[in-house]
C-alpha cells in the first residue's frame, strides 16, 4: 500500500504557505510485537501548531525540519499485535501526519463510533471542547448571570464557549470576522449578540454597547486590539482567559499595544493563560458533560471538513485566513 | 485648641505638587453621644492615593475638590462618649487629614502601643505588611525553592515581600532605583541580589543574570518596562502579582509597550491585580503571623518619618521621587 507523510520543510516567516511543507512517499515498517498498524481517518489542524513551527523553547518541543508535523488524529486499527486493541477499533491520539503508521499503543484513547461521529472526537468531544469547558470553569470561574465575551466566536473553541455560557445562564457576546459568521453564531449557537471586528471602526464602543453591564469574563482566542477593547470594558474582578492569540502568531516583530497593568491593579482583574493538557484529571468529566449536552441537544457544533490527505497544508494555512466555520478537520 | 485640615485643592496633572493641596484652619465640632474625639498621631502617605486624586470611577470614590484627603491614621482618643473606647486609647482607621476630629467609633481598630511601635501599625502590621503577605499567598501562591522577583524592593511593601520570600526558602531578587537602596535590601532585608534599574541598560539581561533559573513569581509594584523584563524571563506557570504600577500613575497619555498575551498563552502565566481590602478575612491571621516574625527577628522594616502635619503634601510628593526608604509616615 502506498504510504505518505507531510513534513515541515521550512519554518514559516509570517503567514504559513505551501512551500513550508512537503508531501513525501514513505515505506511502512513492520508491525512488531505489542504494536499496532494505524490508518489515519481524520486529522485535526489547529492554530497552535503555528507555534511549534517556530524554533524556540516552549512547553512542547518545536517541530523539526524534515520531520512530519504532528497533531490530533483519529485512526483505524488495521492490524494489532497488542492485546488491548483489535482490528477495526478506532483510536484518538497525537500522531504524525502519515497515511499509515506503526504505533506502540501508548497514550492512545479508544473512541466509540456509535456514540458520536468520529470527527467529533477531534472537536467538541476532543481537546477543542475540553479547552472551552476547562477554560471557562477552571480559569474563568464563570458564574450565572455574568457577561461573557468571546473572540473567535464562530470557531471551534469559541462556539463551544458561547454555548456553555448560555447553558450557564450568562449574557453571551461573540466577536467574529464576517456577518455570515455572526448570523451562524446567533442562529445556530444562540449567542445574544455579535460584533464583526472587520467592519467595526471603534471596538471599544462596540463592546460597550453589546455588554451594557460590562465584561465579567473574556475568553480570548485572538489577542491584540480585540483584547484591548475587552479590557477597556472589563468589570471589577473580571477574568481574561488567554486561550490563544492568533492575531499575533504570524507577527515578525514584537507587537506593541496599550499597557494593561493599571487596569489589572485598579479593577482586581486576572489574566491567565493555560494549556488544556495540564487538566488531564478533568478530561473524563468534561467529555462526559459535553457528550450529555450534545445528546440533549443543548450543545451543537460546526466543522469544516477538507477532503484528502494532501489538503492538510492548505487546510492549515486556511485557518489564518478565516476559512473555517467551526473545527477544521481533514478527512483522509 | 487650633485645628487644621489638608484638602485637595486641584487635581494633579502628571506629578503631584504642593499647589494641589491646601492647609486650612477649621473648627472642632462637639463630641455627641456615642462619638469620640481623636487626635492624629501618625498619618500614612501611600502611592495609591494618587489614583483617588483622579476624577474617575474606581472601587473607592475619588477625593472631592475642597474636601480633605483621607488615608490610614493612628490616632489617640482625647475624649470618649462611646463605651467601647477610653481616653488614652490608640486607634487605627481610614481618616481624613485633620489634626483633631470627631468620629463615630465605627470601623476603627484599637492598637497596642506595648506590642509594637505605633507607626508599625501603618506599615508592617498594617495594610502594607498585609498586602505583601496576602499578595504572595493568595495571588502568587509562592512555594519553597522558587525564584521571587520584586520591584520597588526597598519600599514598604517590597521589602516585606522579599523577607517573606526568604522565610519561605525562595531565591529572592529585588529591583530598586539606587545603589544605596540595593545595599539596604541585601544587608538589612537579606535579598540574595539586586538590580539598580536606573543604571542598568538592558533590564532583560540583568533579570536573566540575577534569576538563572527564571522567574516563578514576580511581585510588581511598578509596571512598565520592569514588568516587561520580568515577563521576558518568566517561567512556565509563572505568576505576576500586580500590586501597583507606580511608573504609570502620573502618565498623561496611554502608556504603550510590548504585548504580553502570547507569553501568557505559551507559558500558562497568570497576571492578577488585587486590593488588600478584599481579603479582610485574612487580616487577623496575617497580622498575627507578621507580628510573630517581627518578634522573632525574622522580619524587620524601615520607615521614613517626616515630622509635622504640614509636611503631609511634601511627604506624598516625595513618594514619586523615590525619597522614602521604607514606609513613609508623617508624625503629627
Amino acid at each position: 500500500m502506498d504510504n505518505k507523510q507531510i513534513i515541515l520543510k521550512k519554518r514559516p516567516e509570517g503567514n504559513p504557505e505551501e512551500a513550508n511543507f512537503e508531501i513525501q512517499a514513505i515505506k511502512t515498517p513492520e508491525v512488531e510485537e505489542g504494536a499496532l498498524l494505524l490508518k489515519s481517518v481524520y486529522i485535526s489542524v489547529d492554530p497552535y501548531l503555528r507555534g511549534r513551527m517556530r524554533d524556540e523553547k516552549s512547553y512542547i518541543p518545536p517541530f523539526e525540519i524534515g520531520k512530519p508535523i504532528e497533531s490530533s488524529v483519529i485512526a483505524e486499527v488495521l492490524a494489532s499485535n497488542n492485546s488491548e486493541y483489535n482490528k477495526g477499533d478506532y483510536v484518538h491520539g497525537m500522531l504524525p501526519w502519515k497515511l499509515i503508521q506503526v504505533h506502540s499503543g501508548n497514550e492512545l484513547q479508544k473512541v466509540d463510533k456509535e456514540q458520536a461521529p468520529l470527527s467529533a472526537y477531534l472537536g467538541i468531544l476532543g481537546l477543542t471542547g475540553i479547552t472551552a469547558y476547562v477554560g471557562l470553569n477552571k480559569i474563568g470561574d464563570l458564574k450565572k448571570g455574568e457577561t461573557l465575551l468571546v473572540s473567535g466566536a464562530s470557531g471551534a473553541v469559541g462556539s463551544t464557549v458561547g454555548q456553555i455560557g448560555k447553558i450557564k445562564g450568562c449574557h453571551v457576546v461573540g466577536i467574529a470576522g464576517s456577518d455570515e459568521k455572526l448570523t451562524i453564531m446567533k442562529e445556530k449557537f444562540g449567542f445574544h449578540s455579535g460584533i464583526n471586528y472587520k467592519t467595526t471602526k471603534d471596538m471599544n464602543s462596540a463592546v460597550k454597547n453589546a455588554c451594557p453591564e460590562g465584561v465579567d469574563v473574556y475568553f480570548d482566542n485572538v489577542g491584540g486590539e480585540i483584547l484591548d477593547a475587552a479590557l477597556a470594558n472589563i468589570n471589577r474582578y473580571g477574568r481574561v482567559i488567554n486561550c490563544g492569540a492568533i492575531s499575533l502568531y504570524n507577527a515578525t516583530e514584537t507587537p506593541k499595544g496599550p499597557r494593561h497593568e493599571t487596569t489589572l491593579v485598579k479593577k482586581s482583574v486576572k489574566m491567565q493563560g493555560f494549556i488544556v493538557r495540564d487538566f488531564k484529571d478533568d478530561f473524563e468529566s468534561a467529555t462526559k458533560q459535553l457528550g450529555s449536552w450534545l445528546q440533549s441537544g443543548e450543545l451543537t457544533y460546526s466543522e469544516t471538513i477538507k477532503n484528502g490527505f494532501d489538503t492538510l497544508p492548505s487546510a492549515f494555512i486556511g485557518l489564518f485566513e478565516g476559512e473555517n466555520k467551526g473545527k477544521m478537520v481533514v478527512k483522509v
